[in-house]
């Protein structure tokens, strides 16, 4: 154990704690820094030692670990702020940046220590994936982008904190770990309001929302984020979310940021999730920002008794019909954030098989993104689209039925809509003497 | 006078009421029928008669005018409701349904007439625009489809309650004057909320709303929704917005639901008008129903104080660089309006110069609009793009810099993200070795 070389870990919150005090478990000598100073005498019963400055914890150690929020504190306890730790840091020493920030951020990152006279410091570019628990038991999924000489140093780290399986090293270099964990949360963003606003219409629509969600995971439409949010769902629907936040709006929402500035950045468009970005800043100007994110079901179920009669429905009377109409909102959207996600990696020149294998198996995942996802990847390689035996008509025929079915009841489907409208131009692609065009078509919304 | 023939006015609403007793003072023998009574007790104060059923109203009259609130209103009065007019009215009497309506509603009604054996009754398809005070002057816009034998007809009580310069006969006899109507609401919906949108954005970039809308009005960026709405929505933005309702934010909202379902119909695809509507009904489920449609702005700015810290402006820090932002983003949502209204009418096979015509003109009118509309029904029409002196590409570089400082805000901007992805999107059809694709070319989202 005494072979263990001491490490810094700054950023001790849900997922940096776990992941500390995993490496304390694994025998690492952990020196760790926070802002918030509970958690340092937490870290300490753990076995941690508690530094009281970034620098504290950085000095003399060959490693360093940063877990924090997001870019603006990593500048701060790296080089901005006040006892930065970069400066503390020995000759050598590595840098692995786990907190999810942009490419272009990472990237600015490694000149500025280049520009401060630190070229010896090496820089990993590692965001994780995968809660808590999975940090505490040091099975994470990581991205990853570094050189080859900073992998040759830091790889054993990433190995003792991530499922061996699940850690994926991107072709590019630093950013492109990055730029991996940001296609991936294309999905995390904008399934987790999916699944508030299919449980949300599942309610107006006079289902029981429990009963709905087991018959959709156990579907074509079971999505992770759906079975992950929904016991905190249910309780938002009833209004009786209490209890400790799993994951606030504002956390998402940093993520959906990262994607839709680098897009910006880039040129590229993201519409489904500019789409759940406004969404979240709809619900952040409620004041929700520090909510449990089950909360945004309440934003599309709050104009219950306020909008006035309703006609009756002609699209479904029985459960099992309206039912049809929640799997057929899930399936249009889950489509559209599975062609965002691969389209966006070809964009960027991302090797979309590893972005399929990081995502058909992680928080992102969903069965139509596991199903669609292999036709996506062979006509944005240029391929021809294969036989589909569901079709792109049939897609978009459902899903207008689940869309005016909303429009009926007076409620927004913010991503259902904007999914129909994408399936819409995307059947622009398609000649009308095309019976059958294949829902991978989707893709040449982007690509046209 | 004595000559003018005794008309039925179904609706006396406030533009009903405007018309029925503008007919009066024409010195037609008006006989008008609302379910509110207080109303016909004005209108017999203004020299009309009331009637206490639709039947009543129409029993023997050539001529009935309805402009009742919606299709469903206009099915009870006329056919399906206690005392309904039709059964009422003599052989070879004229309707002229003035109410917005869907083209395939009032298509319907034309099958149903003859369904229910009185194919003799003439109907006109003929809904308006312009507001109460034109409505009551007689010099409204009407936008007309019928046959030829009803227009022969009833053609003298419509440019009695027009504008000559205003009565826009369209092509295909009934449904055409309701699809000119929808496309040219396809404006007014996008605009209603942008004005909200942008002086929202206005206001938290710390720029005084009403400045801005001064420098606005007199910009490139004007538009006709904006100056009308204005004195509400500065009243809403300062929450002292009282008095009667101008419009509701129902009203606009259902004619946004008859673009989006006509839509829907047809299988084309409408973003901008998605995004509205999904926003109109995030108000609806605020309660804001039966408010001033002025109040939307309160739905982007409520969260000043409620969303953490805001990271310091690189983009602007003048009110002049400010003010340029906030036009940037109302360029790109008009310019997005201008081509979704155009590439709908262009898919319905309507006729654009006379959509440009209307549409310029009338309350869906932007400077942007009068600018482009012009090359854009030249590509619609599928000629060769026209020079552009400015370009598709500076249109997508101003707008996102606004939406990046949306985002620094925190706050949605949820036409303008959308504007920003579709601009994207069409730029995906000019070669990047054009240097300045011409901004008409935005029209082939729609039409690749």
């Amino acid at each position: 154990m005494a072979s263990k070389p001491d490490v810094a870990f700054i950023g001790l919150g849900a997922m940096g704690f776990g992941m500390a005090t995993h490496l304390v478990k694994q025998g690492y000598p952990v020196h760790g820094f926070d802002v918030y100073p509970p958690i340092l005498e937490r870290f300490t019963a753990a076995g941690g030692k508690a530094a009281t400055t970034p620098a504290e914890a950085a000095q003399g150690k060959a490693f360093c670990v940063v877990m924090v929020a997001n870019s603006i504190q990593t500048q701060a306890a790296l080089l901005d702020g006040p006892n930065a730790a970069v400066p503390a840091l020995p000759q050598g020493a590595t840098i692995l940046l786990c907190s999810t920030v942009a490419c272009g951020y990472v990237q600015s990152l490694e000149r500025q220590l280049v520009d401060i006279g630190r070229p010896d410091i090496l820089l990993i570019d590692a965001p994780v994936s995968g809660g808590v628990i999975r940090a505490t038991d040091g099975t994470l999924s990581i991205m990853v982008g570094a050189s080859e000489a900073a992998l040759a140093k830091g790889k054993f780290l990433l190995e003792e904190m991530s499922d061996p399986a699940k850690l994926y090293i991107g072709q590019g270099g630093i950013g492109a770990g990055s730029n991996l964990k940001m296609v991936h949360q294309v999905l995390a963003a904008v399934h987790i309001l999916a699944a508030g606003e299919s449980l949300a219409f599942a309610k107006q629509l006079g289902l029981d929302p429990a009963w709905t969600a087991e018959r959709v995971i156990a579907s074509d439409t079971d999505a992770f984020m759906f079975s992950n949010r929904l016991p905190r769902i249910l309780a938002a629907a009833d209004r009786t979310l209490t209890g400790p936040v799993a994951s606030a709006v504002t956390i998402i929402l940093k993520d959906n940021g990262i994607i839709t500035s680098e897009a910006v950045r880039h040129g590229f468009a993201t519409p489904m999730t500019s789409t759940s970005e406004q969404v979240y800043y709809d619900a952040l100007g409620r004041g929700w920002g520090a909510l449990d994110d089950g909360v945004l079901i309440q934003l599309y179920d709050a104009g219950q008794g306020k909008v006035g009669p309703l006609v009756a429905s002609t699209a479904a009377t029985t459960d099992e019909d309206k039912l049809k109409l929640v799997q057929a909102l899930l399936r249009g959207i889950y489509l559209c954030s599975a062609a965002e996600t691969l389209a966006y990696g070809s964009f960027l020149g991302m090797d979309l098989d590893q972005i399929y294998e990081l995502c058909a198996n992680a928080a992102g995942g969903s069965a139509v993104f596991r199903d669609i996802g292999p036709a996506m990847i062979e006509i944005l390689k240029g391929g021809k689209p294969s036989e589909d035996s569901i079709g792109l008509r049939v897609v978009a025929a459902e899903l207008q039925t689940a869309v005016l079915e909303a429009q009926r009841l007076k409620m927004p489907v913010f991503l259902g809509a904007q999914a129909l409208n994408l399936i819409r131009l995307a059947l622009n692609h398609a000649p009308k003497s095309v019976e059958k065009p294949p829902r991978a078509l989707l893709c040449k919304v982007w690509s046209a």
